[in-house]
């Protein structure tokens, strides 16, 4: 039973303008392909502006000024934001708290917040603390000592070790492992000897960490992800790590251990990041790059090595070229010896 | 206790021809190198037809034609195919149904189909549709809503998120997660905006999912998995994607929002490939290449960015030889300087 | 409450000498810059020999003849391997058997060392040999025929597979998958037909499996991790393969199938390597490599497709110079265009 809302109070809720009928009642959202007169739809990309003419949605949330095609429209500053709001209005619904259920299996000396839930084959070690509101799924475990800030979900078979902290809003989706041992070996004549990881991860306010992200635990001290930071999934972050504020880490991104992120940092997918670095804030970093030193702030970098990003978009376009170049030496190499023999002779 | 059976049986069952003694008795399958003589063994790549010689199996499973070096063989069209049918025939029983078991936890309202097996310590939520003969493994989770096709099998610790459908016979190794939140973050100035993800993931039948591998549910509609399409483990399909029928990813592959692959596409280990492209039937990508933009169908394409996979070979080949290259152009260089003196001075 | 020890103590542990005053006490260990009074620090690498004046530690490891500022110094062969030690000594404490705690799942015929503990929501399928000590920690799911070593660790949510087996003092991180099914597919004409994968997977002792990691079950054989392997987080090892000893295997590197790698490799974070190869002993593989070939024992390789170290360095400093040898190259051209119209003049 979706709610309807009409396009007015859509537009109050948006700090929006209605240009159309503002009566007019919707029920969700969708993409502009595809969305019914019940639907709301936006457009966000200028590239896309043309199927404007042709969708079927009740009203599109547009910038001011674009081109509408007589369609209801509520213009907002930006509209891929005002899109992300209404999803959360007109489709998250607060969860009913659940309480213990009967199948969760709780340690000794547990700390539980208010209207906390806790799904059947979740287990949580002695010494855990929970905060309010917050959710723990079916098979997540959370070993000794952990403490879980207020609305923060844990998702199924995620896995948070011995004496990690997270804080509040935070969102690990399933099958993610926090606090794992670091990869910390010392050679030993011939074999290793494995390094005790006696430290901890922080994940401070609303870190969200991707299905199967992996974040190790430090050797003494604590893997650091701080306010804000995004991880998507199959990301690792190895032991002694600290990455900085409001950053997105793309899925099956690598950071070796001990490398200090600033914030604002994208790292693109499938980046691989050495260990004992420095990253300035604002960097980003593009797809699949290697990133064997340490980054100035502020800029744009891609490729294995990794170079600021004009100049390697520069030398992939000759990259591309190689073998036409080969052959333009080859050419010179032949004309140089046709002009030396020429002079020779002279 | 390993069935016997006689070669002419096999043939039998493969539609083949016995050459030599169809009424030796074999138990097994083993390789070439390996097998002894109460097991068939089989020759695929003509690679390995030495191998033929030396090998102490009681029968070998060859194309029609090759040196059989006075081995009993069974002639068949395909040996690789003619092997794996034989595997299936020796080694795979067919599940006996376990019922739920005593630690399995269900929710209300499932729905069971005949035959069905619930390990320990699975989690079933509430709505669950389970087909006829699915198997679920200890430890997985199944959210509420999700529907399970005829004949699936769900390994341990794996999870599909709420409302997410899969089809019949498809195999979902241990810890895959389906139906994860895609990752998407709409910028409110400084901070990310969480966008919530309400589609869900649709695998079709026959779809295979590889060890912790991980799918990310729609924003909005779905992330499509079409018929008969294998995801090997540490695979990574974002939010809104759509792959086509009998496509093989690899391992630690990352697929990036909305893009679609067509039928029979083919991408090898750790390729990544950007959002919102379009990718053609039948078009193969060489390992660890990135994909930056839209490819065309019917062709192979390599490195990173992607070429067309002939282009890069001859690429790589003037990379490897790059210093070479810019001693020539050195070289060139001291020529030219010195022709043109010599120019100067006539 | 952590257990106090003079230097005094700590040198005869370790068979260093103590420089400075060995009747002081220290209770446990921490980096240069945040070292307290009652801690012990370590210089492992000489370009951080500097911070060693600033230090507030108690006592610094040192390697004999390293400047000490007047520190208290405990001097040892190795400072690394000290500091190693020394962290097991002050913080690894002797796992307390736990027994079968009452939510485990513990199937028919398992057969008990001694001492072991078996957490709430682990699932211990029929016919498991589980060795003196071993530990299996909450959600964890051991398959039916499993056999694993003693004073092995399993981890939260790991899964081991049907039949496979597992080494003395292995330690198996969060997640990880043992035992899935090779990827393996018999093209059928247009679909794929599964070949069963019946095999198993082979851990011997002292091998480490990171979290999330992934090791495929044999097709017919064994998968197989020689004595003291190492594994990072979310690798991928492909069914067949077979790793030697003393190999360091970093996070998210990939190795298809049947392929055979020698003592003493080490495998940077997200290195690829192609099936059916061979890599020599002490191979070294820079990070994100792709290994297309074989690669000789007792050297490092680099680059997609790996070349030899050396080499490829030299590659990527041109590479980083392309578009100035572009320009080089046009300059050069247009000098020789006009010798070549001078000498035709003449």
């Amino acid at each position: 039973m979706q709610q309807t809302k009409t396009l007015k109070e859509l537009a109050e809720y948006l700090a929006g303008t209605v240009l159309g009928d503002e009566t007019c009642r919707v029920s969700g959202l969708a993409p502009l392909e595809s969305a019914g007169p019940d639907k709301v739809t936006f457009l966000a990309n200028p590239k896309y502006a043309s199927k404007v003419e042709g969708t079927r949605a009740g009203a599109v949330l547009m910038a001011p000024g674009s081109e509408n095609y007589g369609r209801n429209v509520i213009e907002v500053a930006d509209p891929y934001l005002a899109f992300a709001k209404l999803l959360t209005l007109f489709y998250v619904q607060s969860h009913h708290p659940r309480g213990v259920m009967p199948e969760a299996c709780i340690g000794n000396a547990v700390a539980f917040g208010e209207d906390i839930s806790i799904y059947p084959g979740a287990v949580v070690g002695d010494n855990v603390t929970l905060g309010d509101r917050c959710v723990i799924h079916a098979g997540a475990v959370i070993y000794a000592g952990v403490t879980i800030g207020a609305d923060t979900i844990i998702h199924a078979n995620a896995v948070v070790r011995e004496g990690c902290r997270i804080g509040n809003r935070c969102v690990i989706q399933p099958g993610a492992v926090i606090g794992s041992d670091g990869f910390g070996y010392a050679p030993d004549g011939s074999r290793y000897y494995p390094i005790p990881q006696v430290g901890i991860v922080v994940l401070e306010d609303d870190v969200e960490v991707g299905a199967n992200s992996c974040i190790d635990r430090a050797a003494l001290e604590v893997t650091l992800i701080k306010r804000g930071t995004k991880l998507d999934n199959l990301v690792q972050i190895a032991h002694n790590c600290q990455i900085g504020e409001d950053c997105m880490i793309v899925s099956q991104v690598g950071i070796s251990g001990s490398t200090k992120i600033g914030n604002h940092v994208t790292l693109a997918g499938q980046v691989g990041v050495a260990g004992h670095l420095s990253i300035g804030d604002n960097v980003i970093v593009g797809a699949q790059s290697g990133v064997p030193g340490s980054l100035a702030a502020n800029a744009g970098y891609s490729g294995t090595p990794a170079i600021p990003h004009k100049d390697w978009l520069k030398s992939m376009a000759v990259v591309a070229n190689l073998p036409n170049l080969r052959k333009t030496i080859s050419a010179l190499e032949k004309r140089v010896a046709g002009l030396e023999v020429l002079l020779q002779e002279k």
